[in-house]
Order: structure tokens, then C-alpha cells, then sequence
């Protein structure tokens, strides 16, 4: 293996590396804990102080059934079998042969036996969005989006023997490659200019005679991990003989400053509009002579003077910026990109997304509200899945709404936006379950005046699917 | 009950009534046999000749457990308890009292509790499109549909003791109400004019001052049927001490002479512009002044003479009307808005539908093309869940193409409309098995050249979804 | 020159042909003379019984100043020294050479140094909408379309010695082409096909392998007139030695029984709909199974008895065409595509459209309301500039309203439509000047109640220019 | 009158004040020379540094010819005898009684004696663009445009005695108001708040009891001038037993730092994407948790620095703000807004603008080319009428476009943008001659090449009408 500056091998065998760790509920801590066990032996703060947008990073680790349940080829296969995976939509079947890429999806449901036949005729295979199909991959994606707090997605690659499926390209997003069967031989490239270092936008598939000296390239063997910023050039191919399967989880997609910057900025020339008469005064009357491209070399007191005031104005913009508000919008945006969380049965048993309701008789429900009472303790359902913003309700008023991921889909954006107003005097319950996380809290400590505001304030949240109680929750029965 | 010219009972106790047919697989014959269920003991010759489209029926059957298995309401709490149903989207809650109706649906998810409570305090839930979360409604549904070759729809109605979810109104479906559990009071009365019978849209919400008199009310116990007419006003409410449950199947939305007439038209005319020099000659230079309202009392050679051409031209448009073509526009539109077939198990075995591929091992499934050959014995898979129909490529030019509903969604037009083009040569292969239905055919005798050809044409049918073989598919096992 | 049944030439020198006649302000009348003119002496009634939509004609007049004050390549000169010509929008310059046609416009304002430089290298100028330009122009057009009924445009074509502008196509109007200055030698071609035989859209430029035989040519002198349907396919060339300059006035452009059958049809399927049971009745069970292409070679009752069903619907959707309704359709879009009439200074002086105001002092205005009164004499001030016509207002009341092209722009739709609601009790009054046109009446013998809206009425006709006094009005002093 | 630090008021009567001076052709002068006259004997720089967008101006001039031969009723009353002036788009009929402001328009076009009985009966008539419509309005906007460099437009308003015609509001323009005939009574009001000084936006109409107290109250009387700032609520009503006229002369629409800054953000944006690694660098883990609103009361290392870093940004932002871009962003928009200029009767003679071409025979143009050689003196027609910018062509190149208002239509934006491409060449040549204004240059000065582009250049300016000639230009004789 070629060595370079520009990457980091961490091949030492850890024989006493941890298995994946089963997400345990509380989700700041459960999202670390992931991550960490993705990169491991290395380590999180070497990580995002020397790798992280910066270099790719190759975790050799010789445990082959290092990621074991996460996904294998017969998850592949039975999810073929039992769910409506559609070409185009759900999976691609693809070729790399002699520089030449193509996609030879046909048009609707892709049955098993077809799919297999394109892969026994040398075609890979990725599948999008497993997390939708599979929830090992779900609950993966779902526990590292706490950690991110920026939508973590999956593509699945099953590559036959001896082959490639897609041309030289960069992506948009920060790329984790997870080895799962089989073997893969990568090969990395620098971003190929400043401006393609970190980019927003993915590469066109490129020829080979545009993306310069491979930098580095290696063999994934299962648990093996490779990292790579957006801007890095990738390709990979399926050694002679052996199949291979991975797993890329990505993030980080268009999450830079400059898209919070791009937030903060329309919203801080409306309200310096508003509320500073610098803005809305009017311009000298010769600036059209002293400024553009014609007057660019002219040397003026009336050109600098008006220089001078752009900036200043540009530095007082700085004020009416509302870095928060624009933190929550993006903080919404976020929430409505996100996957649900993925819960674990015992977590089911003490929320109302596992409230099952038995019937007595025909008409007769056993139960039906849920039992919040002022006893019960509870937290908020994930830390990250929740979010109080400030907005304006239909009337131009004020008005406080809550943002939350708990009722999305697993396939992105099939639901619309979940959010609720919530009453002004509410806000500080709610604020208080979020500081107060990981912490189960009695609905009778919620700040709030009385003891049935408390319990309605509870049961609403509950009801939502926000909160989850500490111990399992009974329903109540209740005579009409 | 009122006895009137307008209704048609049949009370007679039929205690040798068949149970509910289960589809044998041939479509056309399982959709007349589960109507005539539907409806029986009254005919189905009589139906069609005296009810369907003029006047409610109602059959009152005495058995309670006549459409068994169907649905119940612990199949609404089943539903409730696994499946993501959606406030608004899927289910509503509602209530009507003291002449207001009113709609208590809130955001998002509705858990099980939170709609028990909801019809524990008093309101009426209706389940819409209930043949996406039941299969026995989904079969019921999918089966009728190959009778009535339009769209059949349904909802479910849950109605606690003593109350009334909806208001009087009347709808632009023909009905037919299967009562599942408990009773229901119902209330008919006329269309209010000859502009409101058969109507082409629903009615809004009614107050009981703008509805007429009741011509007919009966209580509907479990087995009983009611049929009404679209255009019909009614209103139903649970009894005391009961409540009730029933589906509503529907039919013939917008199915009628002048929707067929408006797909003629449109076309007709620019056939005629196209072919027929009447159409682009010149109007008569006084036009405008022997003919508008200003002239309507006016008698004129000119205008007589301009009224009876416009007669003639009338007459002449009708040889440019293509009802063939505006007859497949409507098939595709239908396939379009088709529930898929629900296939049995034993259907399922005998289609790519059901073909299920095991894994050998990582990375090697144990078989992948479906073995379709000469021998294998196939027809299509429901006789009108497709279509061949005319129409034009991306180049204009003319190409037969095959629409079909065997992978729609159970949800409305959740999927893209499905089609593929076919090749002229294969255009009567497809039209030979679909006019040989039901009967199977060996793909042998197929009217294509070459068994190459025959094998190929039937192979790719079935990978479709579209043809159904005769015996159980082996998948072929295949070495790379 | 070639002689053909297609065409037909009057010859004969006609000394005693009359000058292009004046205007009388009896509209009906004088747009026939006007045509009489443009044809002699080619006769009227032959010309349409032969003639019109059927062939081309070519009157030889041998009068070369028989179009004497119409327009000149001084005029052209005039409007380009004065008016804000501007390329591409009221004028193109184009050459047609060696098989190749181009368009050498520029941007903006078409000076007349620039075009004149473009004519003397070879151009040809096309003048688009000369009738905004030039009075004589615009009265010519205008009062031919009083006859025609029928939106009147022209252009005018200057050809440089020896060139040809324009590839040989066909267009969309009838064509009378009439030389004023120099010679030009044309030649026709037949349309291509039955299709393209008064064709509803204009061709493209054809290459000489595409065009046919040449049916006829012929050189125009001053006062020739020569005339082709739309589909005759034309080009012509200036003779070497001698410019052209030559007017096209077009009439007839998508005026044809097919789009008066277009608007009738859908108001008609609207009506049948809302009034005849036939229409919303649904269609029978099988119709998909016996109709469509698939099934177009079966013979079945089912077939047959939809198939007559479907013609019978035909036929009886007659019934519910509204011919009047759709002949005032158009003769609304008649108003809002019609030039506006050119009114005579004596015209001017007996209409609002003339009544100028003198100011006594500032501030003072020496009269203003215009003085009708009962004994005022009046008619509408063209025949076919005004139309009643059923509609309903923002209530969807039945309501008169009146249209009318007396404030229309010279461009092309520069004015937004033109009409206003009249009380229903007005509507007699004004069918009544409608139907006693061209006499005038006194205010006093319209059919309304007091005299006091009788003088109203015609007041407010008379202030939007409806209306023209037969006598010359004094406007009246008023007092504050 | 009421004396306040609010408004100044010159009351000196000024023999001596010479009349309004007429263009000499030199814009920036004519300009400047035209607004000194405006305010007169207030003197510009006191204007400037005291009145401009800060508070109201009276200049009370007793001279009551003072605008002599601009405008008056009678220029009006032949406005309206001439034009085609419609109600709505160029006229309006106001009354404000008893605190109710109602429009009397009707449709169409408003001829003289109907404008003037609404006049009599007590109707404020608004001549809007009157630009459009008087020549010396015209002239005297367009001139006032140089100066400012910002659209300058105008209202004419005549008011019969003893009314008011307008409710109280604000404008969101700066306004002159010059008195022409009568006297009119004016009341001005404070901005109601901070938000309402210098607003970018007019007013609604306002009751009189939302708009505080009087600050001012004159009466004008002709020759009087009052300005007053945008924000500054104003109502006037003529006096019993006198009529008013006056023109309101406005500018700087929108035209203040925020505008500029508002181009500038966008762009330097994109830039800083493009060109700045920090903008496309993810954003902290951690943001969404230490900012948004419900982190704003927190104190945290990972806030502060978040904090700290979008300071930082925004500062930087400032380098990739492209201050002469927006500039001549603006000033293309300004040159789309702007009035063309109004020629005098000897510019028209030295420029394409009054070339006039003569017959000499029909076909025969006298000439064609205009004569510019390289011994011609010329300079641009307008300082601000034109302007040099760089952009992009269709395939994204850079290209250098002119843009100018030299065939602007004095109806606000009824042509399209003027502009065109110019050989990066030529560019050097066009900044030339913007440079040396208002000095006229032969055209062999030029800095191109050879005498064939100096020529080539200069005619095809002169031939857009940008360059006027300093001697009356020959039209040249060319023979064909």
C-alpha cells in the first residue's frame, strides 16, 4: 500500500474491540457510542481534529463480522422478495465496462428473479434507502443522526465478481464505507482544484483522464471502514472470484456555514430595512458614476466614500443578523429531512407508537386513553427529534411551534412537516424536558400552574408520540 | 317501514344463501359471483333491469355472520394498533349534532388510544380507502372491480350508541352499504330535481329544511344490504345501546355516456379539421348578423340555412368520433386508477408476484430467471388489469402499447401510471391470450415466429407481473 | 401566360372603372363597394360563387394609379422618418437567395438611414401592420371589415430591383394582393394535399423540390389585383431594372365552421350534462370488453348497441348546441381582434370621439356634458363595431353586455376588451339602433319608459362613442 | 404660519430669479442648472446637507409665472381633446368627502367633455405620466433624471374649488410640488414612528385620527415649491372660489443603501461559495444545540464560538461583495426605469433621432447611409443615458454589454431592455467617449485600431442613436 500525507491507516488488530452497541435509549450518548464503535480503534476527538472533512481515513480492522446483523446479502435478497422495490425508485442494476457507465433498470417493481438475473449477468446493484427496508440499517442511520444532527442516509452496493458498476466521481456528502461481504478494491483521488475541495454540488461521472494521480488505493475485507470527504474522488471494483457488499452511510450534505450564512442573511437585510434608517436612505446622488466597472479604476472621493459606507454597512448588517433564528430554521428543515427515530420494543411498550389497544367486544374498546398522571415520569423521546421555534401563527402573531422527526417516514420527505403551535405558557414545560434529558422527569415537577394542566400538558405530548414514559405505560379502561 | 314505488325490499329469510365466493381466479367469473353474493337473493338480471342507477334496494338477509371475515371492529383496532394511519389522510373522526357537523381530526399518526377515546366520548370514525390496511377488503374490492370494470372504492363507518356522525348529503357514487356489526337507523329521500339524479358531483352537507321528505327508513342489521343510487340524499345513526359498523362500497364515479362523449369530442374535432374540408372552409360572411342571441327572433334564409349546416356538420363530426380510441383512452385511465389484483396464495406460487429466490450462500442466490419455456402453459393474470391500445412514441410515430394495474399501489394513484410499449410483431401474441381468457395456453402455440421469440415474449410478460402459468414456477438455477 | 381551370383572369382593360371609393359612414354599404372595388370588374356574386376559398384570380386593370392615395414608398419613407418603426415588431428585412431565406434585423428602432442602407444592399422591407401607420391604410382595412366580419390586416412589401425577399410558402389567410408601384412576378403553386387545402396554420418556407408544378404566373403592374386562397402555395420576384411595392390584405385567418363547431361543442356537452339524464347515466358494465382497439374487429350486440348508443348521444348533443351562444362567442372575439373604424372629420365632429372642449380660462372649461337631447338624431356608429350579447356577471346572474371595437387600438390588441353591463330594460333600446340601422333615430322613439332614460341612455352610449349624431353636436355650457 | 425645526421656509421675494432655464444639451449641467431653478433661491448644497430626505421645504416665490410654458388646465383640456387618455391607466377622477375617498373612473377612454362634467360636479382629475403626454413635462423630467439618476416622474392634479380629491397618506418617493395655477391649502404631518421615515413603501389612506398633529399648513400659490421627504403624510384642498393645478415631480423609488446591499448580498454569496473553503466547511456537530431560540439564554464555549464564527464570516463575506456589479446591476435597472431624453430640435438635426431620408422617385430613396467619418466630432447623446457593464453571453463567456435608454418609451417600461453586445475591443473605445463628455471628439480619435473600425464603430452607435454629432450630419447619396 502506497503511504501519503493525505491519509490515515489505523491497521493495528483490536482484538478487544467492542460489537456494535445496541442503542440504549438515551440518544446524545447512544449516537457517540455508534460512531465510535464505526471508527474505532480510532479515536473521535483524532478524528475530527485530523480527518473529518479533511483526508480520508482506512480502518483496517481483520473482524469480519465486525458490523454482524447489520445487513447481509440475504437481507438484500429477502427484501426483493417481500417488498414493493422499484426500479429506478428503490434500486438501480448498473455496469462500468470499458469507461463506459450505464443503468439498465426497466420500468417498475424489481421481483427477485430479475434482479438476480442482472447480477449473474455482471451488473451491481444498489440499493437506496435500506434504511426504509431494513431496520438494523434504520435504527444504524437513525442513532447516528443524533450524533450528526445532520440527515444520515445508506446506499447498499452488491457488486459481482470481477466487476465495477459506476464510474470515477465525487459526492456531496461525508462518505463512511462499511465492508460487509466479500472484497472491494478502492481507489481514491485528491479533489481536483480549490473550488472542488469540499463541494455542494456531486461530480458528473468523470473519464479517467480527468481526475489525475490516485492517491491511495487499498482491499475493504469485511469490518473494514473507509472514510472519505466529499470532494474525493472514488472508484471500486469487485476482485476476481469474490463478491462484495458494503454499506456507505453519508452526511453532512449541503450543512456548511455558508448555507447558515445563506439563512442568516435575507432575514437580517429585512429587519435592517425595518429598523435601521442607514438602509433605507437614499444613495448618494452620483454613485452610478463613481461605482460599476466602467468607474472600477477612477480614484474619487466620492467612489471611496462610497466604499466605505458599503462596509460599514455590511459590518452593521452583522447586527440585525439573527444567528438563532436562523439556527431554528435550519434546525426545522433539519427535523422534516430526518429520519424517525428507530425504537426498540421496550422503548414501543412505554410510548403511544407501541400503545396497543385490545377490544372486549365488538364496539367495545378494552381502553383508550393513555395513562399519564402526574406520577409518571418521563423524558422526551430523542433529544434531537424535538425542537421549540419561534414563529408567526396565521394571524401574524408570535407564536411558539414545536418541530419534530417522531411521525416522519423512513423514505425522506414522504410526510409533510410535523409541527404543532404550542400555548406561550406550555413553552417552559417543554423547555424544561429538553434541558432536563436524559432525565426522566414527574409530570408533577413540569412548570406549570396547576396539576391538570400538567397532566393535559403531558398527555398531549405523549398522545404526539414525544414523550416516553420511564416505566410501561397501562391503558386505561374507561366506561363511555 | 313506508312502503313506495321508489324502494325494492327483499325480506324473504334465505337460509340457503351461499357464503361470500371465494376468487377462484378467473376474474370475470369471480366478480360476477361475488356481486351476485352481494346483492342476492335478489337477481342480478332483475337488478340491472329495475334498480341499478333508478332506485335504492335494500335485502335484508337475517344472517348475521353473511359476510364473515370481512371485516370487524377489531380489525379497525388491529389496523389502529400496526399501521401508520394518518389523521385526515386516512381515517377521520367526526360528529353531527344539533344540525352541525364537524370534524375533531388533529395532526399526524392516529394511535389506537387517542381514536378510542375520541369514539369513547362520542364521534364516528370512518376508515377511508380500508383495502389498503385489510386484505379481505382489499380481495372484496379488487374482485367487484373486475365486474364493474370502474374503480371500486370503500370506507368503513364506526358509529358509537346513539349517535350520528355525518350529515344528510348525497354522493356521485352508486352505493351499496353491507352492515358488518350492531344497527343502523337509515333515512333515504329523493334526488331534489332532475339536475340532481345521477349527479356528477357530491352534495355539500345538507340542513334538514333543504332535503324533502324521507321516502324510506329502515334499520340495517348485520347481513343486510341497502343499494342507493348516486344522487340519493340519506343519513343513518347508531341506536341506543349500539353501535354499528358497515362498509360502503362504491362504484361508477364519473363512468358515464357523457364522460365517454367528452373523450370523443375533443378528438372528433381535430380528426375533422384534419380530414375534412366542411370543417375548414370559410363561414358565411353574414354569420354574425343572422345568427347570436341579438338575431335569435329573427327568420332568415341565411340564418336557416347556417342553423341547418351547422346541423349537418354536427351529424358529419360523428364519423370523425374514434369511440375505439376514446374507449382505450378510458381503459387506461381506469388501469390507472385501478386497485392491483389481491392474489391468492396459490396465485401467487404460479407468478413472478410470488417468486421467491433463496440464497446458496453470501453473494450467490440459488436461482434467478423465472422457467418460462416453451411447455409452460400461461394466460393473463386478471382479464382487465390489461390493456393494448394505440398510440405514439416519442417520435410520433405510431406504437402499441400495453397498460396494466398489476403493480399499482392499494393506495389511489400512489403510483406513476404503468405501461410499456410493444413491438408491432408481438402486439397479437399479447391480444391472442387475452382473448383466449380464461383459458390456458402453452406459450408454444403463441402466434410469434420463432420459439426464441415465443419463450422471450412470454418470459418478459411474466416478469411483468402480467401472465399467471398454469402449474407452480420452478426458478431455473443458473451458474455464472 | 399558362392558362389553367385553376385560376381565372379578367383582362379586359376596364376604362370606366371607377376610383376607389370614399367611405359614407353606412358601414354595410360602404364595405361592399369597397370590395366591389378591389375586384372589378370582376363581379361580387361570381367571385363568391366561383371564386372565394376555391382559386386564384388575377384582375389585369391596366390603371396603374387605380389605388391612388392607398400608400407609396414615400409613405413608407414618411412613417420611417416619423413613427418609432421598430425591427422584428413592425418591420422585417429579408433576402431569399440561392434557396436560402434570412432575416437581417437588428434591435430597437428601425431609423429610416439604416433601412434605407439595408433596401439599397439588397433587402427587402416588409411594413407588418402598415394600417397603424396610415390612415388611408387603416381606413381601407377598416372598412373592409365591416364587410368581411372578419379581423382585416395587410403588410407591405418593398422589393429592391431584381430580388426576391420571402422563400415560397403558403399562409393562413385569403390574400388579395394589390401592386401600387413597379412590377413583380408571381407564381402559384396548388396545395400539396387535401390536407393542406385551406389549412388552418401557415407553411413553412419551402424548398423548391417541394412545391410542384407551378400552376400559373403572371407579372403585377400598378392596380392589379391578384387574389389566392389560403394553401396556395406563392412567391414572387421584382424584375431586374424595377422595384415592387405591393400590399397583402388578409382576412378570414381561423374563421372557419370548424371553430365556430369548437366553441359550440363544449358549451354544448356542458349543457347536456347539466339538463339530459342520457348523458350522466353510466356507461354499461362491458363497454371496456366489447369497445377499443383490441376489440374493434369483433362483432357483438353489446358493440353494436354502444356504438348506436354513441351516435344516438351524437345526434341528440345537437340539441343542446347553443348556436347563438357560440356564434356570439365569436362575434365578442371578432370585436376584440377588429381594428377600430377610421372615422371621417365629419364623422369626428358628430361623435365624442371629435368633441373637443375649448377652456373659457384656467381652471374654466366652456362646456362639457355633450348635448344629447330627445330630438338628437342617432345611430350606432358602425354596424358591426357593437354586439349584445347574454352572459352573466361576477354573481352568475344572466346579464346583457355590450361589446363593441370603438376604443380599440390600431396594434393588434394593445387595448384590453371592451365592454360593459347594460341593465336588461336598456336591451330593447339598444337592438332597436342595431336593427333600424343605418337610419338614425330620435332619442325620443326609443323603446324606454321616461324620457329621462331615454336621454340617459343615449348620453352614456354616446360618451363611450357608440353613437353618432346626425347632426354636428354642440357641446353645452355648463354652470358649476 | 406655524414655525417649527422641522421645515424651512424661504419667503424672499426674489426678483431676480431667472426663469426656467432650457437644456443646452449638456446633461450633467442641464441637470444641475434645472434643479437649482426647482428650489430656487434655496441653494443646493443647503439643500443637500439640511432638507434632502430629512424635512419639508416651502419656497414661496411670488413670481406666478414662474414655470411658465410647463404646464397648464388648457395643456390638460388638449391632452385630453388629442389623446387617447383611458380611465384607469392614465387618468383619475377622485373625490375625498366627509372622510371617504372614492374613485369615479369608468372604462375606456376619457374623452374631454365626460372628464370635465366630473370636473364640474366636484371630481379632482389626476393626469398620471403626463410625461407621456406634454412635451415640456417631458423635457423637464427627463432632465431632472440626470441629475438624479434615478427614474423621475410626475402627477399633474387639478382640483375644482373648495375640494379635496385625496385622503391623507404618505408616499414612498420624494416629492416636489409645484403650484401651476390657483392656490391650494397643504397640511403636513410627521412620520408616525421610526418605522415610517424614509419607508420603502406608500401609505394606505388614513383616517385623520391616526395621523397626528399638523406640523404645517401653508397655501401655494403659483411659482411656490413645497417638498417634502418620503414618509411625510400630507392632504391638501383648493380654496373656496379657486381652482388648483400643480405637478408633483418625484424620485428616488426604492433607491436607497438597502437596495444597493440587497444586489450585493446574493452575489457576494455565490462568490464565497465558489471561491471561500470556510463558507463550504461543515457547521459544528453541536450547532443546533448551542444556538436557536431555545439556547439563547445559554452560556457555552461551543455558542460564544458559533458565534464568533458567523461574526467572522459576515465579515469576510464583505471581500466577496462586488460592489461595482451591483452597481451596474442597478444601473441597467435604472436605464430599463428611465425616461428617454427629450431632444431638442438642433439635437435632432445631428442625430439619427431626426435623420430624415427624402424620396426622389418612388423606390428611390435621396440617400440612405449617415455621413460619420472619421473628421466627425461626436460625443454620447446622454452622460447617463448609457452604460458599459460586463456580463455573460449565451455560453457563460464574459462578454461587455451596453445598456441604455435611448429608445425607452415615456410609457414606463413598454419597451424591453435596450442593450447589446460589444466586441471586447470596442469596449476601450465606448469608455472613450463616456470619459470625455461633455467634449466632442472627431471620431479618428478614437483608441481603435484602423480607420475602418473608427468609422464602423462610430456609425453603429450613431445608428442606434447613442452618439450625437457635434455639426448637423448629411445624410450621404448612394447610389445603389
Amino acid at each position: 500500500e502506497k503511504t501519503s500525507t493525505s491519509f490515515t491507516t489505523i491497521s493495528k488488530k483490536a482484538s478487544s474491540i467492542p460489537k456494535m452497541p445496541f442503542p440504549q435509549g438515551n440518544s446524545e450518548k447512544d449516537g457517540r457510542l455508534l460512531f465510535e464503535w464505526l471508527i474505532q480503534p480510532f479515536g473521535l476527538k483524532k478524528f475530527f481534529s485530523n480527518i473529518w472533512e479533511r483526508k480520508p481515513l482506512l480502518v483496517r480492522r481483520h473482524i469480519s463480522n465486525y458490523a454482524e446483523g447489520l445487513f447481509g446479502s440475504d437481507d438484500l435478497n429477502r427484501i426483493l422478495n417481500e417488498c414493493n422495490v422499484r426500479f429506478g425508485v428503490n434500486l438501480d442494476v448498473t455496469t462500468y465496462q470499458d469507461g463506459r457507465r450505464e443503468t439498465h433498470n426497466v420500468e417498475g417493481r424489481a421481483f427477485s428473479p430479475v434482479v438476480w438475473d442482472y447480477y449473474k449477468n455482471g451488473c451491481s446493484v444498489r440499493l437506496k434507502n435500506p434504511q426504509a427496508f431494513s431496520k438494523p440499517v434504520w435504527q444504524l442511520c437513525a442513532t447516528l443522526q443524533e450524533y450528526f444532527k445532520s440527515m444520515v442516509g445508506s446506499n447498499i452496493y452488491l457488486t459481482p465478481p470481477g466487476t465495477q458498476g459506476f464510474a470515477p466521481h465525487y459526492d456531496d456528502i461525508e462518505a463512511f464505507v462499511l465492508q460487509l461481504e466479500g472484497k472491494k478494491r478502492w481507489s481514491l483521488y485528491n479533489p481536483r482544484s480549490a473550488a472542488e475541495t469540499l463541494p455542494r454540488f456531486s461530480s458528473k461521472n468523470f473519464d479517467p483522464s480527468e481526475i489525475g494521480e490516485e492517491i491511495f488505493s487499498t482491499t475493504l475485507e469485511p469490518g473494514d471502514l473507509l472514510y472519505f470527504p466529499r470532494g474525493f474522488i472514488h472508484q471500486a471494483s469487485s476482485l476476481p472470484g469474490s463478491h462484495s457488499l458494503h454499506i456507505t452511510i453519508s452526511t453532512y450534505q449541503r450543512n456548511s456555514w455558508g448555507d447558515l450564512m445563506q439563512e442568516l442573511f435575507s432575514g437580517a437585510l429585512t429587519r435592517a430595512f425595518a429598523e435601521d434608517l442607514e438602509f433605507r436612505k437614499g444613495l448618494p446622488l452620483d454613485y452610478l458614476s463613481s461605482l460599476g466597472v466602467e468607474n472600477s479604476d477612477k480614484v474619487s472621493v466620492s467612489r471611496s466614500e462610497a466604499l466605505k459606507k458599503v462596509s460599514e454597512l455590511f459590518a452593521r448588517l452583522a447586527q440585525y443578523a439573527d444567528v438563532d433564528g436562523a439556527v431554528d430554521q435550519r434546525g426545522m428543515d433539519f427535523l422534516y429531512d430526518a429520519l424517525p427515530p428507530a425504537l426498540s420494543q421496550d422503548e414501543l411498550d412505554r410510548t403511544i407508537h407501541g400503545a396497543k389497544v385490545k377490544m372486549t367486544s365488538p364496539g367495545h374498546p378494552s381502553a383508550c386513553l393513555c395513562g399519564v398522571s402526574l406520577e409518571t415520569k418521563v423524558r422526551v423521546l430523542r433529544k434531537n427529534a424535538v425542537r421549540v421555534c419561534l414563529g408567526s401563527d396565521a394571524n401574524e402573531n408570535m407564536a411558539v411551534t414545536v418541530h419534530h422527526s417522531l411521525q416522519n417516514s423512513r423514505v425522506y420527505h414522504e410526510e409533510e412537516r410535523k409541527f404543532f403551535e404550542l400555548e406561550a405558557d406550555c413553552a417552559p414545560a417543554l423547555e424544561f424536558l429538553l434541558h432536563r434529558y436524559p432525565a426522566y422527569v414527574p409530570v408533577a415537577s413540569l412548570p406549570l400552574d396547576s396539576d391538570e394542566e400538567k397532566v393535559n400538558f403531558a398527555s398531549s405530548l405523549f398522545e404526539k408520540g414525544i414523550l416516553i414514559a420511564e416505566e410501561k405505560i397501562e391503558l386505561v379502561p374507561e366506561q363511555l
